[in-house]
């Protein structure tokens, strides 16, 4: 077995980071071992064939600390999440598990005000928990509690979302803005204030790419949407430079373009963040071909979490496998993957 | 809201013992605010129809302390565990997801284990993990590692497995021996000595329970196969309360017939522990109309997981919604279900 680093004979954060140390992991341990034509390709959510039937099956844990924060909980966190993970394959979640590890001790109006949480955002994604389990460990074991939802969609004929598919040329899709949900993880559990309002930009996304996707469809050109990935751990870059590994083709993006709040982008400034690198867990980026990107930014600016939506960059072969910011100020820089874990916790 | 209990204002270990105070959390809690028309029937599995197939979706998570102990460790326990879930409606599982939260400072040498069992047991059971997810959290928020798995699996058209279908005249039939994987764990981490080889009975079922649903399918009568359970959490005695419970019916069991091993007994006896509330990982209850119970047996005695496959009672209407347990001595008790945690962290 080749041990990802044999100077690390532990698991550190870094491992959890979403960032290479993550990568190094799965890539030397759990894929060695684990082989599987799926499971190899490494995508948010698996894509297979049952009985004739494209499903996406994903899986998500969350251990967000602080447990509530502005604009959401860990509950939403844990609904939202895993929908996201079945939209970024084109899926239309059907169903969800839910996996429960509690702290001996949590409160039991914690509990509820979680579950509560939970089934608000199931109703308000359309999409139900059919199954779960709860384990309870003592104290000191766990840290309050700790949510897995997995969840399985239905992947239309025709939908074939895969960074193999980007292209020169092609047009890179940004949601909204970037790093706010991180910057109120940190500041909230830091006991932080920033003038203006921070708040988590938690949503489901699944209804806006079912909403491009439909009007692709109508179009006949539904293979014009070559790639979707939510830019959750390790931020916009770590996302970007992972499609472009996995595509070999070289993602260049313009910062001015990217939208950032101004108390989150006055918070990374003090705080000596990149936001580029920190954590969203309510938007996405999609990669299409040119001639669609405005008609798509149309649908997308149609839904309330997608009324920021922007194009910012373009696909090239410049520096293939590599990410190119053009900053503000006429310059550029490649931008790699995150390798340290700034954030421990965030999602 | 209803507050399970009004004089508890915190999660207990009770909670997570899968007795009755787990049962009151869910019922007064997650299905007050989930309530969803598949969810709500509580099986081990959801079973839901997706585009005219019938799939069953299933979840767990394990936080067994120790994480290795003799026949297994929480990597197999994982695999098994939610295959299992699935083989008790009677699907063919196809595909699991893989879900770890690692405390920070877990050596590589005991991943690098885990992983390897959990890649031994998807081999021998034939169903692959397809997709995953890893967090780590900082040192003491976790005890060392925890792992949630969910599963899909097909149901094949006729096959009717649930408890509202148990009758009057049915023959309970139990695998094999009960007690192995909760006295092994206990025992393990007590770091007790007891002669003989206590070892977890953990092992997947599905093929077992196929073969059971391919023989009776040969001969046209497969409804004869009314409920599936596996004894897990709460042991024998609190799965047979449930099907008591919820089919309305008296399972009637004779506590001679009921297979323990010798060291088993032994450490039951010297710790004061009643068998049959002790948790199982490889053993599963068939409620199955009385005329094929023989036949039945006898495919379990195929396989070498269910060699000691035996009849243990049959179901009357004496005391409905009861479990009655015949003791040797030719007398009779009634058993509750389990209330308090004798075992955490068992799987």
């Amino acid at each position: 077995m080749k041990i990802p680093d044999k100077t690390h004979k532990q698991i550190t954060l870094d491992h959890g980071s979403g960032g290479s140390a993550s990568s190094e992991l799965i890539e030397s341990l759990f894929l060695e071992y684990l082989t599987d034509p799926v499971l190899n390709r490494m995508e948010d959510a698996a894509v297979l064939n049952v009985r004739g039937k494209k499903l996406a099956f994903s899986t998500d844990s969350f251990v967000v600390d602080p447990i509530f924060f502005p604009g959401g909980s860990i509950g939403e966190l844990a609904i939202n999440g895993t929908i996201n993970d079945l939209a970024m394959q084109g899926a239309r979640p059907v169903c969800l598990s839910l996996g429960l590890i509690i702290e001996e001790g949590l409160g039991f109006k914690d509990l509820e005000r979680i579950i509560r949480d939970i089934a608000h955002a199931c109703r308000k994604a359309e999409v139900p928990v059919v199954t779960g389990d709860t384990k309870v460990v003592p104290r000191g074991k766990a840290d309050r509690i700790f949510i897995n939802t997995s969840g399985i969609g239905i992947v239309e004929e025709g939908t074939d979302i895969s960074p193999a598919r980007i292209r020169k040329g092609d047009a890179i899709l940004l949601s909204g803005s970037v790093a706010d949900h991180g910057i109120t993880i940190l500041t909230s559990r830091e006991g932080l204030e920033f003038q203006g309002k921070l708040q988590s930009d938690t949503c489901a996304l699944h209804k806006m790419v079912q909403g491009i996707l439909g009007n692709l469809l109508q179009s006949d050109s539904i293979s014009a949407l070559h790639a979707l990935r939510d830019p959750t751990r390790g931020g916009l870059a770590t996302t970007l430079s992972e499609l472009a590994r996995s595509s070999s083709a070289c993602m260049e993006i313009f910062e001015k373009e990217i939208p950032i709040a101004a108390p989150v982008r006055a918070a990374c400034e003090l705080m000596g963040l990149d936001p580029l690198y920190i954590a969203n867990e309510g938007k996405f980026i999609a990669i299409a071909e040119e001639q669609y990107a405005e008609s798509i930014i149309d649908v997308m600016r149609s839904f309330p979490e997608g009324q920021n939506s922007i194009i910012i960059g373009k696909v090239t072969d410049n520096y293939p496998g590599r990410v190119v910011v053009h900053t503000g100020s006429g310059g550029s820089r490649l931008a790699e993957p995150l390798t340290g874990e700034p954030l421990p916790r965030i999602c």
